[in-house]
């Protein structure tokens, strides 16, 4: 038996757990899944004879260190701050490493080490990143066996829900970390290139810049500009694009209204609302607008906000109750991020029975023969239930499968490595399909941005 | 002869220097002027018998401890952070110490120190901080003498440009830091309370929620919210206030124009532009723009603000030459806040002959035997040249009346300390009168922001 240790059994490893356990009589693996909870991993097992469960402190070193030696090859699905000392062990004892996560610096650092062992350390092999490398390289490398130089490159993803459960007027549940999105875009000025020419975007002014994008069968859909697009320039080698787009999808209008709570501050995480945990929703809501003896917080945030009387702007925020005086925020020395999220998780969180929806879109423009065309690829994935969510499983899967291609010796390039190779992209890409993971490209003239190249 | 030594002798210490020279033979004063440009010192000595200037680096130990030791008092004008070695020193060879700069926590941390060896370590006594202490907690001791209750602190002040030097659009030149003022608002919310409620306002809001004030014979100006006007709330022991709100003030049509920068990105200071020395002034502006192949840089601009055809905003932005595309950036590593000073650098310098201005304002809301009267307290002081200016004089008049009262043994509380002592507040702010600082105080009944006391 080969033997996965698999660190973290929280909701993403569902998919791949059960990805795996399928395989394991015919590829002969044994699961060890390992989590602070030993609850969690019982539970992940299913009961499979070929899966056993632990309690694991990977701050218990030792403890680490015994079953890192025990594996063949180690995932860890921890969050990212935490790989590292796992993966410094795998150094030592010659184990292949598999996670879902950006490159840290760190983890940078290993390469030469994993080199000079033949060790692989496959990463950003999830969703986003992830599965956004693969389809998009397996496009890219097309183009160029074509003698084709890609002119434009932009790509979205985004994690929303399912059609049959899209109930509110927002268009949108908590599929993962609320605190994310909350967050989102904070933290510097979005940076993308478009026909050559450099663009920031202040975060005040991030949901106002949307682009809109069909999906056949889905309808429309918006996306907002990424902190950093030009993050993969380099790596997808698109040094000479002369656009580069990197977003977020959400439903038409989500930003705008997003962009409410932007302008009132209601998302700002770096101070402390004093008396927060007293407060109630309305006062909270109160907070962020002039003082006034008389007039209500009512038409003060209708003022605030440029909302009129028949603007679906005001139902957006009414079904959120921010101006209910009875509700109390609960949260002591919360920032207004924080009680933001409170807020939104009362109406945004799935019911039992809702399912997830990603939605991934690339667009690739590029030049064949002094021709400009253009190729739109595009993905939807619906989950199962709210174990195997769209999300675990576009997650997960590539984790699985890039796990047993590494075990199997189809993935052979060491070091620390992103799935941007043919040896990774090609067969994990035709596996997902299985799963109804499916790409739909098409070709058509190019639209991009400027057709007609006027100098702009 | 008692010997004065003034570290730092740049702009603010002109009429400091001014000022003790001329009481140096009656007071029987020497004054050791110090700075690293011995030139600078040199010229600040006015070839007055009793100055010495001298080279002094502070960061040389030896140097800086032999020129303390020699002194009975240290006036320190160096930048806030580099007060405190000399402060240190200042504790080990006993002497006393002055400075116009805000209490840093290391330097409160010398306050038992000082308080044991008898010294007087006055910080904040400049213009803001320091007038504003002096002059705001003189009306608030009054009020409290007479059994009254302060219920609306409100204090302002400006460093702008005397009427007969105002010849922009923008009515404004830089008359201090220019950095300062590209940065003012940015690291957060700004923070108050109006009627007993906080009211928060994040950056890119904070420009369009100003008050006006009116100053009799100057005309209107406005004011918009400082970070933390709950700073002093204690140390000028105004807990129970319900409204506390300090600001910056700027003539009215000011802050409405600089928040177009705001809302375009330009004060970004957290990143730094790509090729930032070779683009032009309009390439500049065309970054935060959305791409159009066609479209001006105009029509994008008055777009994006809002700008219709004959919005005098437009004239403020074309006055500063933000469409040249002639005109080049020339910084390298820039942040848009750095590119956005060197651009109003170029159109808001005080020209030879201008003369700065200083505007303070402070309203004062309290209730004696039951009834609420109000003081409106105005100060202008105008420049008399671009060495002697307005904020020269407000700065450094302060702290060299407070070094000689020390050292006349007028001034006795040792310890770390503020200027809000009647022992300290009384004869200065008197003696400023002399200087052309005066504060007009006009008592009224209470016009605060609730006079009906309806609840809101």
């Amino acid at each position: 038996m080969r033997n996965i240790l698999i660190i973290g059994a929280g909701r993403s490893a569902s998919s791949l757990i059960q990805y795996l356990l399928k395989k394991s009589d015919q590829e002969n693996l044994h699961l060890t899944i390992a989590d602070l909870s030993i609850e969690l991993a019982q539970r992940k097992t299913n009961n499979h004879k070929n899966a056993t469960a632990i309690a694991l402190d990977i701050f218990d070193e030792n403890q680490r260190k015994i079953e890192i030696q025990k594996a063949d090859i180690v995932i860890s699905m921890l969050p990212a701050h935490l790989h590292i000392e796992i993966a410094r062990d795998c150094i030592v004892y010659k184990k292949h490493m598999v996670t879902a996560s950006y490159v840290s610096d760190a983890m940078q650092e290993l390469d030469a080490a994993a080199k000079e062992n033949n060790l692989i350390f496959m990463n950003e092999i999830g969703l986003d990143p992830g599965i956004d490398h693969m389809s998009a390289m397996k496009v890219i490398d097309e183009i160029r066996e074509k003698d084709g130089k890609v002119i434009l490159f932009e790509s979205f993803c985004g994690g929303l829900v399912a059609p049959e459960s899209d109930t509110n007027l927002w268009n949108y549940k908590f599929t993962w970390a609320p605190r994310n999105v909350v967050l989102a875009g904070q933290g510097g000025a979005a940076k993308f290139i478009q026909e050559g020419t450099y663009k920031y975007i202040p975060y005040h002014k991030l949901f106002r810049r949307t682009e809109f994008m069909e999906v056949e069968g889905y309808g429309r859909f918006e996306g907002y500009a990424n902190r950093d697009s030009l993050k993969y320039r380099s790596v997808y080698g698109l040094d000479d694009a002369l656009t580069l787009y990197r977003g977020t999808i959400r439903r038409v209008g989500f930003s705008k209204a997003w962009n409410m709570f932007v302008q009132l501050g209601m998302t700002d995480d770096t101070y402390v609302i004093d008396n927060s945990e007293t407060i109630s929703y309305r006062e909270f809501t109160n907070l962020f607008l002039p003082y006034h003896p008389t007039d209500s917080v009512e038409i003060k945030l209708r003022l605030s906000l440029g909302i009129e009387q028949d603007d679906i702007m005001w139902d957006k925020l009414l079904e959120l109750d921010i101006l209910n005086s009875k509700k109390i925020v609960g949260l002591k020395n919360a920032t207004p991020a924080q009680i933001l999220e409170k807020i939104l998780t009362d109406s945004w969180t799935l019911q039992p029975n809702d399912k997830d929806m990603i939605v991934m879109y690339h667009k690739f423009g590029f030049e064949i023969n002094g021709v400009q065309k253009q190729i739109d690829s595009k993905m939807v994935c619906i989950g199962e239930d709210q174990t195997y969510t769209a999300m675990a499983k576009t997650v997960g899967l590539p984790v699985a499968m890039a796990t047993l291609q590494i075990l199997n010796g189809n993935i052979t390039t060491p070091g620390v490595q992103l799935p941007i190779n043919k040896e990774v992209y090609l067969p994990i890409l035709k596996e997902l399909e299985e799963y109804g993971v499916i790409f739909n490209e098409k070709e058509m003239p190019y639209l991009g941005y400027n057709p007609d190249k006027v100098r702009g």
